[in-house]
C-alpha cells in the first residue's frame, strides 16, 4: 500500500545518501554523532529504568527491525494470507509439524483459551505467574493451589494423584516465573503418565532454560506447550506466543478464537526473528552471563539470590521492611521492579523480589542504588541494635 | 530502544537532506519520479486485487504512519504505559468518559469476550457476520437464528419478545453485514425495552453509517456498543477494537482479559488516527462516493445491488449459476471478492456477492472485469434461449 509516498522515501534517500555519501565522505555524520551520542547518554538518566515486565535487553535483530518496517506498509489489510508461513517457521525451530503449532496474540492468549476451553478444575502450583488464577476467576474456574516453594527455597511440583484425578487442566511453569526453577522432566512426565486432564506447560522461558518438552506433544495427546516472542526474542511489545501440541487439539483451539488474532506486524517480526536465531543466540547468552553477574552481585551485598534460569532475578530480602525500604528507594530513582505484593505472581508472600534482566547500562544504574541503600539500610539496622 | 542506530538514521536523513535539497533542488527526483511511477502501475496490474476481505482503500494518515514508525522502536518492551491514554482518545470520539471504553484485539476479542462471558443463549440474526455463531460454537452457545432479509431485499429485525425473554446476548449488526442494511433507532430501542440480557450493537462500520446508539448506553446498562479501526480507519492489519459500555461491565469485561491484549503499535496507531479526524473524514466521503457510483454501475449491467451503508457493495444475481460464473472469471484475474457460500457470513445462502469499497483503482479493474464478464454472461444466456 501508499507506494506513493514510499516510492518517494526511497529514491529521496537512496539518491541523496549516494551523492553526498561521494561528496562529503560522511565527514559530517562522524563530526555530528559523537555529539548527539553524548546527549543521549545525558537524557537517558532521567528516564524510568523499567526491570519490572521483563521484556528484553537490547533491541530486535536487524532483519526483524526490516520485516517491522515492511508489514506497517500493509497496516490497513487485514492478515488474509493467514498464519502458514509463521506456523511452518515456528515448527521448524520446535523440531515439529506447522500443524501442532498455533500462534497467538502474546502467549497469554494462549492461557485465555486454555483456560476458556479446559479450566473448569484447575491445578496451579505457587508461587507462579498470575495469568492462569488471573483469566480462572474470570471464567469462574474452581482453582486448587499447591505450594511448591520450600523453606531451603528449592521449588518442586507438589501435585498428589488424587489432584492430578480432580483436575480438568494442571497448570506448569518451566522454568518457573519468578522463581527461576527448572522443573526435572521427569516431574513432568509423571504428571503426565498419572492425569487425563489437559497438561499445559509454560516454557515462556524457554530460551534461558533451554530444556522443553515440546518432544512429548507425539506421546501425550493432552500435553500443550505454551511459548512467547515476549522474552528471548524480545517482542512483548507486538503480542506473539504460541502453543504447541497434538495436531487435533491444536485444531479445535484454533476453531475457539479469532480469525485474526495475531497482527500483521507481530507476524512478520516472528518469521524474521526465526531467520536471525544467531543473532538471539548472542544475545540470550549476554543477558544469562549479565543474570549470574547479577545473582553473584546481590549475594555480595547480603541478598539472597535464587538461582535463577529465566530472563529475570529473583531475590529474598531479610524482611519486609527491608524490601520495602529497597524497593521504595529504587523507585525515588526511577527504576522499577516487582515485589511480592504486587499482582503479577500468584501465591507469592514473602520479602521477594523480581528484577528484569535488561541491558548492561541499566543494570549498572541499578547495581550503584542497590549497593547505596543496602549500605544505607546496614547502616539503620546497626543503629537499631 | 536501539536509539543508537536511530539517531544515526536521523542524523543521515536530516543532514543529508538539507544539503542535497539546497543543491540540487530536487531535480533529481522530479525526473525520477514518473519513470518510476510507471513502473509502479505496471507491476500493478499483476498484483491480486483483495476486495474480499474489507479494509480500507487507502493509506494511514502521515500522523498515523508515523506513529507506527516511533511505537515499533519499543516493540521490546510489553505496552505497560496501559491503555488510558487509547482510552481517553476514543472516550472524546464516541463523547463519553474513559471508563466507559475498554480497547479489545480487533472488534473480533469484544465479540470473543461477549461470547465467553454472556453468550449461553444468543439470538443472531441472519444474514450476518459470521463471528458471533463462530465463537459461539466453539463456546457451546445455544444459538437461535433469527431471518431478518425479506423477499423484497430489505432488513429488519425479526426477534419476538419470547426470543428476547430466553435470550443471554442477543446481537444486532448496525449497518448490518453484508446486507449494509441501517437498523432504525427505534428497533434497537425496542429490543432494550424488552431485555434483560446483554445487547451487542456491532458497529463495525459506523463511520460510514454515521447513526449509533453509543449515547444509550447511560440508559441501558445491558447495552455493549462495539467499534473497530478496521473499516473506515483502515487499520485491520494492526487489530485495534472498542467497546463502549456502562463502567462496571467495562470492568468486569476487562477483568476477563489478558492486561496487554492491544499491542503497542495498534495503541499508537489508535492514538495518532482519532488525531488525524480531518484527514479520515475526506477518505470515508471518497469511499462512500465510490461505493454509491460502484452499485450504479452494478444496476446499470443488470445486477441487483443493495443500498449499502457499509465500506462494501452487497450484490445479488439472477442465478446460482450466474453467481459461479462471475466469481470465477474475477478469481481469475486475481480479483478475490466474497460469494455467499463462503465461511464469512452466517445464514446467507443465494446468489450474493460482496464486495469491499477498495480504491479507485481496484475498483475501475474490477469495474472492467465485470462488465466483460457480463457481457459474456448475456451472449451465452442468449445462445441457451
Amino acid at each position: 500500500m501508499f507506494p506513493k509516498e514510499d516510492l518517494k522515501t526511497y529514491l529521496k534517500a537512496h539518491v541523496l545518501v549516494f551523492f553526498v555519501h561521494n561528496i562529503f565522505k560522511y565527514s559530517l555524520h562522524q563530526v555530528i554523532w559523537p555529539l548527539a551520542a553524548g546527549i543521549n547518554t545525558m537524557s537517558k538518566n532521567l528516564k524510568p529504568i523499567h526491570l519490572d515486565y521483563s521484556g528484553a535487553g537490547y533491541s530486535p535483530s536487524a532483519l526483524v527491525k526490516r520485516s517491522i518496517y515492511s508489514a506497517s506498509k500493509q497496516a490497513d489489510c487485514y492478515p488474509y494470507e493467514g498464519y502458514d508461513m509463521l506456523h511452518e517457521k515456528i515448527a521448524e525451530y520446535c523440531k515439529t509439524e506447522s500443524r501442532n503449532i498455533y500462534a497467538t496474540n502474546g502467549g497469554d492468549e494462549a492461557i485465555e483459551l486454555l483456560v476458556t476451553i479446559f479450566g473448569r478444575k484447575m491445578l496451579v502450583p505457587i508461587p507462579t505467574y498470575n495469568e492462569y488464577e488471573y483469566i480462572g476467576k474470570s471464567r469462574n474456574s474452581e482453582i486448587r493451589y499447591k505450594n511448591c516453594l520450600r523453606d531451603d527455597n528449592s521449588y518442586s511440583l507438589n501435585y498428589t494423584k488424587a489432584d492430578l484425578k480432580w483436575a480438568t487442566l494442571v497448570w506448569i511453569c518451566n522454568p518457573n516465573n519468578p522463581t527461576g526453577s527448572i522443573i526435572p522432566r521427569r516431574d513432568i512426565l509423571w504428571v503426565l503418565d498419572n492425569t487425563d486432564a489437559i497438561v499445559a506447560v509454560d516454557e515462556a522461558y524457554y530460551e534461558f532454560a533451554g530444556n522443553s518438552v515440546v518432544d512429548l506433544i507425539k506421546k501425550y495427546k493432552n500435553l500443550v506447550v505454551l511459548r512467547t516472542f515476549s522474552k528471548g526474542f524480545g517482542l512483548a511489545g507486538l503480542r506473539l506466543g504460541y502453543m504447541v501440541s497434538d495436531s487435533s487439539r491444536i485444531s479445535s483451539l484454533k476453531a475457539a478464537a479469532q480469525e485474526f488474532n495475531v497482527n500483521r506486524i507481530a507476524r512478520a517480526a516472528g518469521i524474521a526473528a526465526l531467520s536471525s536465531l544467531g543473532y538471539y543466540k548472542k544475545r540470550i547468552a549476554s543477558m544469562k552471563r549479565l543474570r549470574d553477574e547479577f545473582e553473584q552481585f546481590a549475594l555480595g551485598l547480603g541478598i539472597y539470590a535464587f538461582k535463577s534460569n529465566g530472563g529475570f532475578a529473583f531475590l529474598k530480602f531479610k524482611s519486609i521492611a527491608e524490601l520495602e525500604k529497597i524497593y521504595v528507594g529504587l523507585k525515588n530513582k526511577g527504576i522499577f521492579v516487582f515485589k511480592a505484593s504486587d499482582s503479577e505472581f500468584t501465591g507469592l508472600k514473602g520479602p521477594y523480589m523480581r528484577i528484569a534482566i535488561g541491558n548492561r547500562g541499566d543494570l549498572s544504574v541499578l547495581k550503584k542504588e542497590l549497593k547505596s541503600l543496602m549500605q544505607k539500610q546496614k547502616l539503620s539496622d546497626g543503629k537499631l541494635r
